[in-house]
């Protein structure tokens, strides 16, 4: 075994993997013992980095490489999805491996594998779609040749790790939406250095419109987001949630409920389109559970 | 170099004083790329906690000890005080020191010293004071006998490692605040297992009603909070900031400025008291941030 002291990661399978682990922490689990989605996408978002950084490529630090900096090239993800089959609690240890694909001509496809690190059990699988901005006009751009050839040796030739969820997110609006937050606005620590709010960050605020009682007896098993536009510092923005029946199709008797989510500025513009899928928790973990409080049981 | 490749901390010097690394992740920096002071309070939490659990004596995740979860008791902080010479950045890997020692007859005072483990340079020095509640009753309640013999082992006799500020905080109204920040509410992720929020969220609400032209020139030096009661799940806050007048004593001509704060219920009830200090940001630092944003400079 490799030591790896601090926790930096290290290039692993032929230079195609970069793999690093994560000890849980106190403060990064929620409500329910459990680390919150939030501290997932924070770790894929961190293995990202580190996995550019550790292949020399890191020229800005958030992603950009060398002859994509020359250009003014930055990565905007368009597309997320992630399945989460468990999620660790404080003092685990979780191992993320994370790789690249070519995703069209223009675009890069990221994929997420997190285990356990002491059973091997997969935690979490994730998938990602990302397109080059000019950061001036922000406008997106083509992949150029010199950037392809900086990062095309690290693509793998695999299928993503999660299917394709290609179903079509409605627009939602207040006559479907069945909850509305409005008023949400960026603290000062959700900025990152660009004074924008990081992807992260939407996740929270989409989870502010889920209904309570969801958000009591079921946990987040699977999220497909597609981000439309940035979110900077003055923007007031709107949750809107719709419970899509649950009785219809593989959701019927699972006791499994989908949600449909809109982040939208208050104005009108779409920030973020969502999916997510949520089971009943602790399902196949009573009686592991004893200090559990009766009203999530 | 005893290796703790997980970072998972151990028992030092005698047994008196617990030591954690951690390495500063991406998600944990804010605008200016360095760490934020919430980020900072994390990893003081951290330590405590692992700091109980390497001892022995954690039996309920929050710190209690054994004979405390006999008797219904839980830690309740009432004071905190940090120093901040240096925030770390991305990569940057703090060695956190923590260690106890008595507090009058009842409570316990824990220090923390936080160190770039490269350079061995201070970055921040803080200190808090405990006391014991019960968690049915919520009254405060003296250290039975024990509690005293659990933990009384690991107290050390020394001074605690930032000189008590012991100037009254004013109590803030709408008359005497410059700005005031309403309609604050915990997210679903600002909750702990309890259902509770955790205190360290309390400093990024605080810093809610901060004026923006201090946080984008200025960056927090230090902090004295005083914490009176619990903010619940559904609790409605508002944040309350007076900027003191920046002529006055040690801090004229030198950049400082000085802040009250408050955060209260709508209904009324202080939850948290506060004073700040900030100095202006990167004023040791110019011509090392090349990449620095005009504005900022």
């Amino acid at each position: 075994m490799l030591v790896d002291p601090f926790g930096f990661g290290r290039i692993v399978q032929d230079g195609f993997v970069f793999r690093q682990n994560f000890s849980i922490r106190s403060y990064e689990i929620g409500a329910d013992r459990t680390a919150s989605v939030e501290t997932l996408m924070n770790h894929l978002q961190e293995t990202a980095l580190n996995h550019v950084k550790n292949a020399g490529l890191l020229a800005d630090g958030f992603g950009s490489t060398p002859e994509m900096c020359k250009r003014n090239l930055i990565w905007v993800v368009s597309k997320m999805q992630v399945l989460v089959d468990r999620y660790p609690t404080w003092g685990d240890v979780v191992q993320v491996d994370t790789w690249v694909a070519a995703s069209g001509k223009n675009g890069m496809r990221r994929d997420w594998l997190v285990r356990d690190s002491n059973t091997g059990d997969i935690l979490t699988r994730a998938t990602s779609l990302w397109v080059m901005m000019n950061k001036e006009t922000r406008r997106l751009s083509k992949m150029p040749d010199e950037v392809r050839e900086e990062i095309g040796g690290y693509f793998v030739d695999s299928p993503p790790i999660v299917d394709d969820d290609s179903r079509k997110l409605p627009k939602l609006d207040d006559n479907t939406a069945d909850y509305i937050r409005t008023g949400l606005t960026p603290r000062w620590s959700d900025l990152d250095v660009n004074q924008h709010v990081n992807n992260v960050k939407y996740v929270g605020w989409i989870l502010e419109s889920a209904p309570l009682p969801i958000l009591e007896t079921h946990e987040l098993a699977g999220m497909t987001l597609e981000y439309r536009r940035e979110c900077m510092r003055d923007s007031v923005l709107q949750s809107l949630t719709a419970v899509v029946d649950k009785g219809v199709g593989d959701l019927a008797n699972s006791g499994l409920v989908e949600c449909q989510h809109l982040l939208r500025l208050e104005g009108g513009g779409e920030i973020v389109k969502g999916r997510t899928q949520w089971r009943p928790k602790y399902a196949d973990r009573i009686g592991s559970w004893g200090e559990l409080p009766a009203e999530s049981a």
